[in-house]
């Protein structure tokens, strides 16, 4: 969820008035991924984690993550987001099923496990294994890549936007690698 | 997803225009979900499947189905099409995990696996035992029950609304009932 | 893994020698289960943790969990060992599937994230809502409930056998129940 | 479940008389693999079915699969047995979790849905993905890849050993191939 930054040259479907109408009536379908390494049995042994400056200035971590077009299936926008938010030559191992490990909600309002204060957004989160070079665009400062356990860590967690640091949490388990 | 019969009286957040034209330029969100008896441990003994008559009038199956609402959790929406489909008796059984067996993406245009003349929908399609007694409303003429095996035949495929008889089988999949 | 107490009355299949001997030869099959307390949407309220005395004396918490016996299908197992850890009037609502939401891999030699000192065992782990009175029985002194964000506390991961701090906080995590 | 052809020479840790006499005591664990090949999008595109003769020298088909040794993980085993049944060059990208689209149950008398003569076995079924070329080995007469609607058709799962036909049939539902 590009909550930063410069526009999204991809909106094309919806101007910004109109995307900022639609935001207040109705849930916007959003996918998310977990970028991983992993070894040559399938374990996951690292985790990529985004860098960037909110509309603050300050560093949040986040989530490869972005909206759903009109038309476009869940397989074209996940690989869309990969490419736009790790770069071209990530070369990213899209799943076989499109069934998400978690479906996080995100409410504009207080009480709620994950929060956008722009939307009511409904986000499909899968974990990607990549086997490429990661050269984050656009608004990321940096991919920095940690172990499972740093990870899942508090510290980690409370830097991370919208509540997303369950939602990785979430993503470790479903592999196996939460401790 | 309710593409025929009285106007949604849920539907309140957008007017029938905006609705109408929301549906040319988002994918929206539906849950799906397939009413299931199932036995002291469990298993699934039946399946139950809608009846209805199409704009055209003519017969179709298909399983409960909604639209997700702004500001609606995925257990309301849930919850919601169920009593609005199967009645206020039918004591369903909501699943533990929001993770859906399948996610069926609906195109507006020829040559997908599921389709919906008027949209573009992704929905989280769930497998839900219920234990009351089902008496359908709005627009359906009835629930049928019948054996998963029946469930998953040719015939009833052929009848069921924009390719739901594949996402049918899926779900009976999932829960080990498909031969 | 019932590591402790008096011998299982249903362990018939094999004499204690013959099991002795076998769990130096194979991997043993295992069930487990998260006894969780469930709102009228299906969301996880509460965590069912036994607390057990172990072989020396130690206070250890644990999850329902046995083992499969030959000839005896996943649910009835599921079921036998629900009702021996929580008593015939628990009411367990057994999943409509039995795809695991981890599967546990026990290992009698150290460096392995579950343990158990006993045999090699591989353990399919679900999260089961109960709907009537739990009442220990065996060698369990007592079922204690709890929040979600306690039973995933670091406090009570340490105090539970063989690593199953880190299974509790999956099955947590695959119901959305993980912070 | 390799029913036929020459003795494992990975059986090691049981003799054939040790082994023969366990099946007909615990339930053994096996891993059976669906071998795929995917696009640049992960869908799958084939599917991989081995063709063998079994013991009475008719020809049969059926999937990887073999026995979960001591003290070897699931992703060693699964690694093995896709190895053995595909040939050094295979390539197999291992699932980053080990959760397995299903769990089959086969057992040694009538009336079941999977069956074998020789054991109850249970096996963690995975749809894995090979990018390499497939070279069956062992009593595997030949790899034939197929659509996932022929791999899905009538007279593949009549010819399937044990009543994997189904199996392979929910393995296509989990990656959103079966119509």
């Amino acid at each position: 969820m590009s909550s930063v930054g410069t526009p999204d040259p991809n909106s094309g479907w919806l101007s910004d008035e109109e995307l900022a109408e639609t935001r207040r009536r109705l849930p916007l379908l959003y996918v998310e991924a977990v970028p991983v390494r992993v070894n040559g049995l399938g374990e996951v042994t690292e985790v990529g984690i985004l860098l960037r400056a909110n509309l603050e200035g300050a560093m949040t971590r986040t989530l490869v993550s972005g909206r759903v077009m009109f038309g476009e299936s869940l397989r074209d926008a996940l690989f869309r987001h990969l490419e736009k938010d790790l770069g071209p030559m990530a070369f990213p191992l899209l799943p076989a099923s499109t069934v998400p490990f978690s479906v996080a909600e995100y409410f504009p309002f207080p009480g709620t496990q994950f929060s956008d204060a722009r939307q009511h957004a409904v986000s499909l989160a899968y974990v990607v294994p990549v086997t490429g070079s990661c050269d984050p665009r656009q608004d990321a400062l940096e991919l920095t890549w940690m172990s499972p356990a740093d990870a899942a860590s508090d510290a980690i967690a409370a830097e991370m936007e919208g509540g997303r640091g369950a939602l990785l949490r979430a993503g470790l388990a479903s592999v196996g690698r939460l401790f």
